[in-house]
């Protein structure tokens, strides 16, 4: 009992009290305290004055960042780290900040509110479909906060399609930001790309469209709508399924398959961008434990394995799928021929 | 940028997430989902019929909490780890579950709200006095909640008094659950114990001091009440003041100091249970991270240093001050001499 590896409350302590974790990372970024720092606002009053807050405030903010990981410290001088200078700072390019709008909206959390309750029920406790309801405003947020995280797997995916070099037409089906379809058509000068999604939602993808000079070779299906129930058309090379599947049972998801597979031309094939957990379902750590925020926010909705998606492929009529890594992502993309 | 250590979204993305932290572990707390594998329950469906859950959300919850290293998974069977079998297992009498409603309370919670709007404040934005309110029903749940997580501070702390031999009276202050000065006259069959805290709490310290057969040498000031505005009375060896300094700022720190001094005999000593972080307060992480949660829930409590307490006892006319490590645990004990 004395010995070094005794139990310990430490980690139950930390993962009690992980909700202050995300809530001071999220009141950060709301001061752009990692954006003053980065401006030269080193010490706690040059940070208060820049972020107009009490430098109390600020001291035990940012001591609490240095020991999350996101600042260093050295005498009373705050600094940046890489992953902080890179993806907090709103001067970056790369800039997150507005990820964590999405990730800690109050129509996300709600869903973690009552776990227990939402574990005995096997499915989301919200009315209806849950964040899955049409026209959910939560989309619009998302198209527009999460484009800049999914920037880097949006531009790993043409190199994982194979189809730099060739005239192709691609469905981008519930496409959100629709920065997927966009980087197609960034990589590929003959690519055309055709997007899904809620009108509103859409609207933040067509400004995406024009902001990297796509426009001309991208554009909505007549109606816009849901996925489930817009007219497609057909000779799809390519359609891709980004962050799409995850949010309905295998049933669904194979009714939905189907409609693509009768989209694409002979040939054609799906890209599906997925967390995808190993066969045990609890490693990776991010793809397994994602599985809880389907089952919190959706009816059916969940992380599944590669074996099956294969599966529900095959149940929809397409031939064979392989797995593809993304270097450096937690996420893996999955073809699928038809 | 392609190197190994190449800034990542990863940890950024975690922090956005924790608060599904908190929330799968409440959830599989209110759920007795630890209980129900210690009792022999180790597959879903098992483990589902003894929650009176669904096995989807059973092996969505199970998964995630064997990524956070609270459960073991081996072929379809989950199992505890050392740390969940003895602080998440009901049937352990070690069991700090209960822990989880403290520092998951909607009370406490609330405070994380809205921290950008708190640090500009510098203090709650709760009304009045935060969570240091008057009969604040919170402190109900912290005495019958966090018991169990203070048993090994309590149990140290008699040693680093070195008044397990001789007839001492001590003054318990903020007494709470009461499990400090309990185990005083647990440990020291010469103790008297006389506890300060609001009437509803003390209610739970009395039953602890019967629970653990110390009753009659354990009693309550006469009318209870504030630890500010009761008469203390005279006489006392050691003054407890365990997790209460922390709520206050230093100038209404050093006036209930005055008040102790006044309380111990010449030669008396002041024993303080605190979260105290280094001069740089950014380590250790658990006692540097402790000053946003007094940032979030009161007007201007602190994790303070030991500089700082040191000069706020000399300030209330002590004489010296020491710090003591308590093995293993996150806290240490002041000992200042009056």
């Amino acid at each position: 009992m004395q010995q070094q590896k005794a139990p310990s409350p430490e980690l139950i302590f930390s993962l009690f009290t992980a909700y202050q974790q995300s809530a001071a990372l999220k009141g950060a970024v709301d001061l752009e305290l990692f954006t003053a720092i980065g401006e030269g606002n080193k010490d706690v009053k040059a940070i208060a004055t820049r972020c107009k807050a009490s430098e109390r405030g600020i001291r035990t903010l940012a001591d609490y960042l240095t020991v999350a990981g996101l600042l260093t410290k050295s005498g009373g001088n705050y600094d940046l780290t890489p992953d902080s200078a890179m993806f907090l700072d709103k001067r970056s390019p790369a800039y997150i900040g507005s990820a964590g709008q999405f990730l800690t909206a109050p129509e996300l959390m709600k869903g973690f509110a009552d776990i227990a309750g939402t574990v005995r029920k096997g499915g989301t406790l919200a009315a209806g479909d849950g964040t899955m309801e049409p026209d959910n405003p939560m989309w619009v947020e998302f198209a527009k906060g999460m484009a800049p995280m999914m920037m880097p797997a949006a531009q790993a995916i043409p190199e994982v399609a194979g189809t730099t070099n060739q005239a192709v037409k691609v469905l981008d089906i519930a496409a959100g930001h629709g920065l997927f379809g966009i980087m197609m058509a960034v990589r590929n000068p003959s690519a055309q790309i055709v997007a899904v999604d809620w009108a509103k939602v859409l609207n933040v993808a067509e400004e995406n469209a024009k902001k990297f000079g796509v426009a001309a070779r991208w554009r909505r299906l007549p109606g816009d709508g849901n996925a489930f129930t817009v007219d497609f058309g057909a000779g799809y090379d390519v359609a891709l399924l980004t962050n799409f599947l995850h949010h309905f049972d295998a049933a669904t998801c194979v009714s939905i398959l189907k409609k693509v597979h009768a989209a694409l031309k002979p040939g054609g094939r799906a890209l599906t961008l997925e967390f995808v957990p190993n066969a045990d379902r609890v490693s990776p750590p991010v793809p397994a434990q994602f599985s809880l925020i389907m089952l919190a926010g959706t009816r059916g909705g969940d992380a599944y394995t590669f074996a099956e998606f294969d599966e529900m492929f095959k149940n929809a009529g397409f031939k064979k799928s392989e797995v593809h890594d993304l270097p450096g992502l937690p996420q893996q993309v999955i073809t699928s021929h038809a």
